[in-house]
């Protein structure tokens, strides 16, 4: 199963403004909802999930199955399944069958799972911005990482993503 | 004069690690070297000069006209010219005949010329790594700023560089 982490950021490297504001292009959004359509699974932590629902995303994405990391223990409702560990999310994806996870945030989660070097590729859209403040692609943990830049591509004029392979050495 | 910020930095935003230790590629340091001796100048702060002159790299840059940032008051020696604000290390520059300014780092600096709408471009190598902790791009402020995406160009096979223009607005 390969996992994918795909988020957009400033060309400082955050995720979202301060206040979790995220001011992303349409082509952006565009290329996100396109590959949670092709691969069908989101595995996202509770503030996420919370943001994502009252903005009404999950419908705009297809409403894919959705691994919800927390510690609050929850029955599955509808596509949304609520897990304790990254590993319980991977294993509930690959026993469904899936050949493809993707990784979509915030900061806590994209950590986690890059910790325990459950990362095997990056997708980072970069946007033509610079926020003072804001949160952070991963925590600062004592992690260090090499990458492989497998393809980048302009989503639009402003906007480019960068695809990445993590070295797992 | 076109004032412009050149870094290189990991995936998400470090323009070095913790320690400073700045693992670049060969690539970017010869488009770095390559930029500096075709402008013929930089402005660097106290502490990236020590950096600098501890590892002899202006030598290997030609000797560009190097301001530093610092409160110490310092006569000018050789190459090297010592002022306390952004404005007055422009201003020598200007006086000088210089068409372009090359800004470089670290983070303090940066954040001084940014904050007064003092950089009119940026380019930023992007390298292959991930660091857990290290130097941001900016420092934590108040600073939100729209960018047009100029050109992209891969300086090698895992390092592409992004050019930009800071919008004024």
């Amino acid at each position: 199963m390969k996992n994918i982490l795909y988020m957009a950021t400033s060309l400082n490297g955050y995720i979202a403004k301060k206040n979790n504001e995220t001011p992303w292009s349409e082509s952006e959004w565009k290329s996100y909802s396109k590959i949670v359509k092709s691969i069908g699974n989101i595995i996202i932590r509770w503030n996420t999930y919370k943001i994502m629902k009252e903005s009404d995303e999950f419908n705009s994405i297809n409403n894919p199955l959705t691994i919800i990391l927390t510690n609050q223990k929850l029955p599955p409702k509808n596509n949304f399944i609520f897990v304790n560990s990254p590993t319980k999310a991977l294993d509930i994806l690959k026993e469904k069958g899936f050949k493809k996870v993707l990784i979509s945030g915030g900061k806590k989660l994209n950590t986690s799972f890059l910790k325990k070097n459950l990362i095997d590729e990056i997708y980072i859209d970069v946007e033509p911005f610079i926020f003072g403040k804001g949160i952070k692609l991963f925590s600062e943990v004592a992690i260090y990482k090499n990458l492989e830049l497998l393809e980048t591509k302009l989503l639009s004029k402003n906007t480019i993503q960068l695809h990445y392979k993590v070295s797992k050495d």
